[in-house]
């Protein structure tokens, strides 16, 4: 399976899942295809692989077909990961209950900081020192990296170093990893970014246009 | 300019920010075309259409080239922007210290729990009776949604009345919105699940693979 198929069926999924939040039953693969830009018929392709089939009357229905992409893509397992560093991003996101629904656990916490360190919490905070017991205790493949930038590259290598193959990183910068360990980068300064660009392109726009809105007024 | 070519200028951005963040000076094509996932020559195409050039010799220098796209992308302006719901989210995003850097400045923040009302903070907290005033006082264009997915789409409908134009949105939610309101969906389930997926893949990969040299093994 290819790379481009896997983002379609996460663009898929993610589509899902709002559509149900939003209490919609049944889906067409025009919907699918209008909310993720490909075309009606690749949605049809992607799903007809995984035998997923609709019917042209009545399409998908959401809460079937997302059991059996869970099924396929994750084997409907619970999936048990680990943060480093409890700054502000890192306690909100310990606290973050919609992982719960995914059935993606945070089993531990971990801090440089001792003032912040507390065992006995419902997601506990441990130092640093804990990450290789805890990791090896729990099976524990992937890791939500909130540690400030400097520090980033030395907690990246050592969790690869006990056994983590998978992190997404909150800090802006580029880790270097082994090619078998997966990084995702959310850099949420991109993301504010990349809407002010299309406003402040789409504001000018707008600008000229009411300028020619004017000079075409007053030419007559 | 097409939406493509917006993207990788993004990616590069995003790029030359991490490894100025580095210590890196400077930077060839083919690095930034290594890291974004296109071709060199694609990257030098992208650059020579704004009137950046580099040299084979010593490539292109990352502090020029970042102030050049910052000028040309964003008009070196700062950003005012609001941020409404604060949850554990909100509060962590309103604390994030890196959007300064970026000229990116949270004006204010609103929540519907008087209890979280604070007038007088470095960022205020307000009610949501106070959006329309602030929006208008500061000319904001832009706001972040931390709010919880069942008011996303009210809160949505609000900011949009009041004149906003691009929203990043952290609820995992579909929004409505008129054709010229820009929405960036941050989610953070699907940045875990996508590094899930991957090393799932590759731990079973990895399964099989043994399993093979095994019945090599097995069989001299």
């Amino acid at each position: 399976m290819k790379k481009n198929s896997i983002n379609r069926i996460f663009l898929y999924r993610s589509c899902l899942n709002r559509l149900r939040l939003m209490g919609v039953e049944r889906v067409f693969s025009y919907t699918l295809a209008n909310e993720t830009g490909v075309t009606p018929a690749q949605v049809r392709k992607d799903f007809s692989e995984f035998n997923i089939k609709g019917t042209r009357k009545s399409g998908y229905e959401i809460d079937d077909l997302l059991a059996r992409m869970e099924k396929i893509f994750f084997g409907n397992r619970d999936h048990s990961i680990i943060l480093v560093g409890m700054g502000n991003m890192g306690q909100a996101l310990s606290k973050y209950h919609k992982f719960v629904t995914r059935n993606i656990n945070i089993v531990a916490t971990f801090d440089i900081d001792p003032f912040k360190h507390k065992y006995k919490s419902d997601i506990p905070v441990y130092s640093m020192d804990k990450i290789k017991e805890i990791v090896s205790k729990h099976k524990v493949k992937v890791a939500i990296i909130t540690v400030p930038e400097i520090s980033a590259q030395e907690v990246t290598d050592m969790l690869i170093r006990h056994g983590i193959k998978g992190i997404v990183n909150f800090a802006p910068v580029l880790l270097k990893s082994p090619s078998d360990v997966k990084i995702n980068n959310v850099n949420l300064c991109d993301e504010l970014e990349r809407v002010i660009y299309f406003v402040h392109k789409q504001l000018k726009a707008d600008g000229l246009k009411n300028l020619e809105l004017l000079y075409r007024d007053m030419k007559y």
